[in-house]
């Protein structure tokens, strides 16, 4: 059994293959398209037949362990199967004949006991939100949806501690935690649909990771299952535990290779009451930088976000979107949203206004405006939120996600817009506040192209790589970045990776 | 080459025996001692003959790697060596005849790969401050000290990222960032000689740990030796990067069992500007819990600290510091001491007084007294601090440091009371924010027994197991609590770290 299921070379989904012939590397797209014939090609990837295929006795005892095959227990129908085998953009698509949704760490057990003997693969998923790949079978692999397993265990307002399964939905989490003063120190668009399990096995990012933290910060325990059925019980809801290797951080971030995460507890804030959004213009990305710095500074504990879009994603917006209006009476080659949270409204907008009294009078700004009000805090949110979307709709769009050293931190945007000319729009924006930027290069009314990827790649891996930044900051490695991992980790790491994986699956052949 | 140096069963140091003949537990003396003739008997344990003892040709060999044989690379003197191999609290002892202190992570990797070949044991000590015996040999290990790594390499003010090497004293890191404007995310008692890496290599927490999490939320990347020599380089600067699993938090905690750290990278925060600190007294425990759930709330994110005492600690420190006086009018149960740091003074002072004024009329306080100077606030912190130091002058003291959820924390003591009646003070104190209690057992104007001691263990380690807590909450395994593990871990957990303990370290026999 293998909890990831399909092998490669220097993968981390695969990291395990030592026998198999010739597999190659397929070449990595990394653009999103929402066309079907345009989905990722499995065909140069080929199956292990080393891994049985499933049986009707295998879907008989698996009604055993689910306790019968109603469609709310297992799902076998071709067209209700659709919407497991491929992911949200429709970029990934598997052909899997059965995905089990056990309510119960007991069933998982029992079930990954069974696929472990029986040499069946299996895929986890969660919400099957990720943008890499990671949640969808490539071939035949069994899927386990976590999708029954969304029970709130239990909540303590003195330590804000709240333990729930882990197909829990981020929002659903959100909106319990809220009605008790709390709230979760994550948050994504995908909140609607993502469970907080899969949020710890790809230790999701966001836009509150610069206030709270990465999964690794705010996670205090993970029940997770092993390839072989072991309950792993790590699932402490204490904030301080010194006894031996701290196992969560193996599972959090390790996209379900190492084990499917069936239970969580997390330290939870309390929920900030006071909101503010500055948007600023600024002349150059030096400038932002020095805001940056005051920021950290002077807004100390209430800067909740810093981040950051050039020119052409305003211009993107304003295309794209009926209701976005320019936002100053001038345009500015770049922007900066600084959001803060607090729990003091007559402090928090005093602090905010000596802040932007100074940026202003040391000219580090062209413009500032400022929203206190929810209306006018979304509008402003808005021009951020929805450059993706805007971007999306001027024709194809290839699309990074990196992390960078502050001082080369928009060099890459520059580099890549000398290297294709007036061949596309090269856009930059994200979380500058923690190091992460989203790399946009639109190629306006055109389709992708593969011809036309190769003036991007691998050089845009390479650069990040010289630049020792991440080739993927938040997105994770998935089926999408397996073949770029070499990029942001060194041989000796990978190899280390995979004598984890092989001594905590060693059935992958 | 082990990393760690001895072998036994079921211990987290010496994760891998399998072979050796009937190596007994030694039973696990957690009391604290300063008269050498206590100094915890290692006679009962037995060192692993499959290891080589040290020969004139493997100290020239080591003279070679480190560029020669005076005292500031090697020692071999045995007066200068007796530092070395016992604990500050003279309560372990080895019997080292090597002491090496390279410069370089590449010495390091020679050293290690070396001793690898050799089979030579090698014990890991960073400033040798540690509580549980975990950085002294126990028998011949060779000690390898990271007193000369001790290189700040860079700092970046934009995103706060310090990376220096592992040996820096935390002291020596916190005077550079705050000369910086920035400050080290930690503070412990032993800031004047702990080392950084130590530090990450033994999670260690402290007094931030509320204010700005553990090692696991700080360190952004960690360089380590494995035990072949490899060098292992997860030293990113990036607040960002999933890619693979993350492999810098196996390192993290693992008191230097699975490698030796050789440099850090760490993101710091704003030196705080405005500290202030109030002193509570309470009528039960009750109170301060509803004390701490509006301290959260209404104190948001400028509460750094809340530690608890109760009343026989500050009796304690009353009798033995002459500086010290009664706090209040009326002497109370409980005291809370609450601090506060963030970066506006008036705001700061305005949510304090709010909070007290709150607390008050809500009778959740007996009485309350607030300090804004640097005087009055380090008079408040002594009666915390001190409490360790007045405890040990009293006569033996039996010391525990556990974690417990909130609704039962502070049960323990009470027990204890209840089970021990007049034959000694049990006192309670700690950071109570973390749900970490130092439990401290006074036996006034006795010597340590072991008799005595079977009143309290294995007792305390039951009590702290049912209630699903830590019986070590910050100061590690090491060698005292080898045997206590599964008393917070489960076998299956402990299985997963032997396993990773082997895969990484496999020539241990």
């Amino acid at each position: 059994m293998m909890i990831s299921r399909i092998l490669q070379k220097n993968s981390i989904n695969r990291l395990t293959i030592n026998t198999i012939n010739s597999i190659k590397q397929s070449s990595s797209s990394s653009y999103h398209t929402t066309s079907k014939d345009e989905v990722v090609s499995m065909s140069n990837i080929k199956r292990n037949d080393e891994f049985s295929t499933l049986t009707n006795q295998d879907i008989k005892h698996f009604k055993d362990i689910l306790g019968g095959d109603d469609s709310s227990r297992m799902i076998t129908d071709k067209d209700e199967l659709e919407g497991f085998n491929q992911d949200w953009m429709k970029k990934y698509k598997g052909n899997s004949s059965l995905v089990l949704k056990p309510k119960t760490t007991d069933q998982v057990s029992k079930i990954l006991s069974y696929c472990n003997q029986k040499k069946l693969a299996i895929v986890p998923q969660g919400g099957n939100t990720g943008l890499v790949g990671g949640s969808v079978p490539l071939f035949d692999e069994i899927i386990l949806s976590l999708t029954n397993m969304n029970q709130i265990e239990s909540f303590d307002d003195v330590t804000g501690v709240v333990t729930c399964q882990s197909g829990c939905v981020l929002e659903t989490l959100e909106s319990y935690l809220n009605a008790k003063g709390f709230t979760v120190p994550l948050d994504l668009g995908a909140k609607g649909s993502c469970h907080i399990g899969g949020n710890a096995a790809t230790n999701a990012g966001g836009i509150r990771l610069l206030r709270y933290g990465s999964m690794h910060s705010n996670v205090l325990g993970i029940e997770a299952v092993l390839a072989d059925g072991t309950i792993m019980d790590c699932n402490s809801t204490l904030r301080k535990d010194n006894t031996g290797y701290d196992l969560k951080h193996l599972f959090i971030g390790s996209e379900g290779t190492l084990g499917v995460i069936t239970k969580i507890s997390i330290i939870t804030p309390p929920k900030p009451t006071s909101v503010n959004v500055a948007l600023l213009a600024c002349n150059d990305f030096n400038q932002i930088k020095q805001i940056l710095i005051k920021a950290k500074k002077q807004l100390g504990d209430i800067l909740s976000a810093f981040e950051f879009m050039d020119r052409p994603c305003i211009d993107y917006v304003l295309d794209h979107q009926s209701t976005a209006k320019e936002p100053f009476d001038k345009k500015s080659p770049f922007y900066v949203l600084i959001e803060t949270s607090g729990f003091h409204e007559q402090h928090d907008a005093e602090k905010l206004n000596a802040f932007l009294e100074n940026i202003m009078s040391e000219d580090l700004v062209l413009d500032g405006s400022l929203a206190t009000d929810t209306k006018n805090i979304s509008q402003f949110w808005k021009l951020r939120e929805t450059i993706t979307e805007s971007l999306g709709k001027a024709g194809a769009v290839y699309k990074y996600d990196l992390s960078l050293p502050i001082d080369t931190f928009y060099s890459i945007v520059e580099v890549m817009r000398e290297k294709l000319k007036d061949k596309a729009v090269v856009t930059g924006f994200g979380h500058v506040g923690d190091g992460n930027l989203h790399l946009n290069i639109s190629t306006p009314k055109q389709k992708y192209s593969k011809e036309f990827l190769s003036n991007i790649e691998p050089f845009v891996y390479e650069y990040t790589s010289q630049q020792k930044g991440s080739i993927s900051a938040e997105h994770g490695i998935g089926y999408m970045k397996t073949g770029q991992l070499h990029f942001s980790k060194s041989p000796a790491s990978i190899q280390l990776m995979k004598l984890i994986k092989n001594s905590m699956d060693p059935n992958v052949l």
